[in-house]
């Protein structure tokens, strides 16, 4: 036997008893005659003393070994003489009698603590033993816990947990699917799924009424600071539902993890915004709600001004930034600097300090006189104090400008405490987006989602204005999960197609299939993905996902632990009937 | 909203209540001036009725609409005159009052009923169709039900449930690998896991202690029987445990799973034997115990009567099948057919009738007399009545064939009842394997195998006589679950890796970054991986897995309902660096 205990469970009421512990060995200190070794494992740190006059055999022995060897320690339990508050195990430590080497190690390439000297490139190298340092131990738990509530709750809601295929079929649009030779089938190709979509549409014809699983999907895509080209969907879809049957089955689920895992209290219904408003009250489409400072359109106050940077805009907006109407000159000019970014391409910033004299100080006063100004900060509920920031141009670049720019002074103001979760729904999705440079309309969200009813009388006449029963759920400006109700109709269907310019053929070719199956009797159904390591990662308060990811791949699709992706034999090429393409030849 | 109850709750104390209910309609009966629906949900089946005299266009509306239509009808719960005991709902019916076609269905291909008229392959193309029928319906929600029975149990036991990466490395030996062409890194594949078994050794190292994943895995090999691409596994690894450990903990899993799921009670610790003991009583690593009919190996008291069939044959052996020494000539005659097939090739049979009035009657009565058949029948504690069944050859070709035998006659006899589950574990499995053609060994389970440590020994002496600390769960002759303790002594590791015939180059190749890990203080590890889809299959009482998957592919790994593996693009080809090798130019 290895062990009688963890190193996590020893308590105060264990003194006297004898155990045997087995761990790694954090840190050892000699002093004077008594060695003292932190043992740990994932439950904990257990002191071990060893007395060099009662044993000094062992004593030597236990001087022998270095950081992160595994041992094992018979002994018995004592009372501390000064007890540790901060350990679980604090008020006890062992007295050993026996100490066997189970396994030596060399000195890790970096520190395994709290806070490690080790770079992300080592440590994504070493991930192994990264993977052994305290936060990651406690963020792949916290996964853990939190797949365990999804599960309880959608379980006790009646979903099935259902498991759909890894090896599907790659359709022509799919450029981003993985795909995988066949073997038994030369010449053809699985794809890996960017979703199981399909397949839990299926289900629904199929009449499992509730389906879920937490399953891994991929796309082979560039990878942008924090996408992965595996990752992991909690995917759920309902049968016999509308739009609000979804929205409050899994507001609840939110509410029932964030409850169970944090102790954190959120109020249902979640408020619910449609999109119109979050881009015009945020320039965005995932507000972050944490804090106010909503966005203002000016362009009634403005024109007319003979300000031609304003005249001359389609949009002029701002937002107003409280209690920084000291903000310097020189912060003044960083802040233009950085919304001229490339990133966010503002012309220029305007600002309008509302000094605490209750004077205005703007770089407009040209144009401006203080009574206009006046009426700029009333629009914005703006006191004495407060500083005014404007953005001018084209709308849609001036509105995403302006929701940086409000994300940031809200980061400068800390009004984004980690611990503080805002959830809300957008709502009202247009159901198609028109591309100017193809020339079509694309679908929003995807060919299946539902227009909302009272706007199905546009499908002909004005598709471009029709919203569809579509729905995001967003956390502190983090999108983390999105869904639809599906169109079931044969005929809206068809239109659908037809507004996103497939001919039959194609339609039939790409998703025949699902339109077969709708032949037999489709029943009303929507349902909802989360991004499950998206919503792991804000839960642990995380901004990337890479963390809550125990082998998670860098941003070129590599693990660089394992070394992949990485070439294959002739052989096992020639056995898929593939060959390199050589390089283009001149 | 859709629905107000499921067509699997109502009761009689729902009488008088106006309801709404949604579903598939199973059924229409017209009688008089009565229009009965059978409506069809995951939950049940509620009768609807329809007056003619009530409501005539309600009524005529009712009779439009056919088998797999999906509708909706509001109506009031009433006490049925003639009720139905064997329906959940059967004490009432529905008065409606409103039916809504939701969705038109054609007819459809075959019938959705628990014994349908569609044929497999029809099934397989209309698996959405099939996936509709009660058994299918029932078998998946028993899978559902047996992963979060494995959770449940898992979780309760401090196991972390653990993502490992599905984009993982090909190995040299990866002959059956899936691999994926990466387009961000091209040239370069990733492999899907045949199994995660290198990530949770890893997890050991990293200090997780406990992990278990329900996790699909995949193969690209000729598909037998029972075999399926990608296939799910419920794949567990412990820290600091020894095989007992090991054993106790997932015997008392399993038999958590058969009571919580079946209501069948299994008694602990389950039985355990040899591998050596299962093939000489069995002739098999995964014995049906359900049943005895034991092998009896009879060399010594058959050699040397002037019989050259057993005089000349390594291994002379046979079973006692109770109660059937009255079998005819031509019964006999067939059976001897039947273990001549290549799948046996037995070279013939010899039987012994054990007749009721105590007299022997043999096909070997030439050479033996009814003494020393006497001896023969005492050998098996055989009865009057009983028949003995003997088979001589070969030793491998000969227990393999009275394991066939045994299964065959247990069958005959009705010993094999699948509402019955025997399990035990098969323990001390050979560590090596000798391959005669490339005069080699191969390790029987994994290189990582540990040596049980009382055979360590004869690492450099006698490889080939090492018994392995591995171990399989079987239940009722399926091989459920396997695994071992590992190795995690670098020295044990290194000779392992010569006697399997590595160079140090090919081992650092090919396991090199789990050697690494070990220079870091691995713990002591063991684990197992469960078939989950053969698991499921036992416990559903069927002989394939193929129908506890939602979606599965038929023998040449195709999906025929989505129809892939299929062409891909040549862009898309272009854009992985690949072509098509062409055929062979002669």
């Amino acid at each position: 036997m290895y062990r009688t205990h963890t190193c996590g469970e020893l308590r105060i009421e264990n003194v006297g008893d004898e155990i045997v512990l087995s761990g790694w060995v954090q840190k050892i200190r000699n002093l004077g005659g008594m060695t003292f070794i932190d043992l740990r494992d994932r439950y904990g740190i257990t002191q071990l003393a060893f007395d060099e006059n009662a044993n000094p055999e062992m004593t030597a022995k236990a001087r022998e070994v270095g950081r992160e060897f595994v041992i094992q320690v018979k002994g018995k339990v004592i009372e501390r003489s000064n007890k540790n508050p901060n350990l679980s195990t604090g008020d006890i430590e062992i007295a050993c009698h026996e100490i066997n080497i189970l396994s030596k190690s060399e000195i890790p390439p970096f520190t395994i603590e709290e806070d490690t000297d080790g770079g992300d490139e080592l440590r994504m190298k070493y991930r192994y033993l990264d993977l052994r340092r305290p936060q990651l131990q406690r963020q792949m738990a916290l996964r853990h816990k939190v797949a365990q509530q999804v599960r309880a709750y959608l379980n006790n809601q009646n979903f099935f947990e259902v498991e759909t295929p890894v090896l599907i079929k790659s359709t022509p649009e799919g450029a981003r699917d993985f795909v995988v030779p066949s073997r038994m089938n030369p010449g053809q190709f699985y794809a890996l799924p960017q979703s199981p979509q399909v397949f839990k549409q299926l289900l629904m014809v199929s009449g499992y009424d509730r389906y879920y699983q937490i399953v891994k999907c991929f796309r082979d895509e560039d990878l942008r600071a924090d996408r992965q080209p595996e990752f992991t969907q909690i995917d759920c879809e309902m049968a016999f539902v509308e739009q609000d049957d979804v929205l409050s089955t899994f507001e609840d689920m939110t509410k029932a993890i964030f409850k169970n895992v944090l102790n954190v209290d959120m109020d249902t219904p979640f408020k619910r915004i449609p999109f119109s408003e979050a881009m015009a009250k945020y320039g965005n489409d995932k507000p972050d709600l944490r804090f106010g400072m909503e966005i203002h359109k000016m362009n009634d106050l403005v024109k007319g001004h003979d300000f031609v940077v304003f005249d001359s805009a389609e949009y002029i907006g701002g937002i107003c930034a409280e209690g920084l109407s000291e903000y310097s000159r020189k912060e003044l000019d960083k802040l233009t600097k950085w919304v001229q970014r490339p990133q966010i391409g503002a012309k220029g910033l305007v600002y309008v300090k509302y000094n605490e004299d209750g004077t205005f100080k703007s770089s407009v006063d040209k144009f401006y006189d203080a009574d206009q100004l006046k009426k700029w900060a009333d629009g914005f509920n703006a006191k004495p104090g407060d500083l005014i920031l404007i953005l001018a141009g084209d709308e849609k670049i001036t509105l995403h400008g302006l929701s940086e720019l409000r994300l940031e002074m809200g980061s400068r103001l800390g009004l984004r405490d980690k611990k503080t979760f805002v959830p809300l729904w957008v709502v009202d999705f247009p159901l198609v987006e028109w591309d100017e440079e193809s020339q079509r309309f694309y679908a929003m969200h995807h060919p299946f989602t539902a227009p909302k009813p009272e706007d199905i009388n546009m499908l002909d006449s004005d598709p471009g204005k029709i919203r569809a029963n579509a729905y995001d759920l967003v956390i502190n400006g983090v999108e983390i999960g999105g869904g639809s109700v599906r169109i079931f109709d044969q005929d809206v269907q068809a239109k659908m197609f037809k507004i996103l310019g497939f001919t039959k053929e194609e339609a039939e070719n790409q998703f025949g299939f699902l339109m077969n199956a709708f032949k037999y009797g489709a029943p009303p159904h929507a349902g909802i993905a989360f991004g499950f390591d998206r919503l792991v990662s804000i839960i642990a308060g995380l901004d990337s996902i890479r963390d809550v990811i125990a082998f998670p791949k860098n941003n070129s699709g590599r693990d660089v632990m394992i070394d992949s992706p990485s070439p294959v034999s002739e052989d096992q090429l020639d056995e898929l009937m593939l060959q390199l393409k050589e390089e283009e030849k001149e």
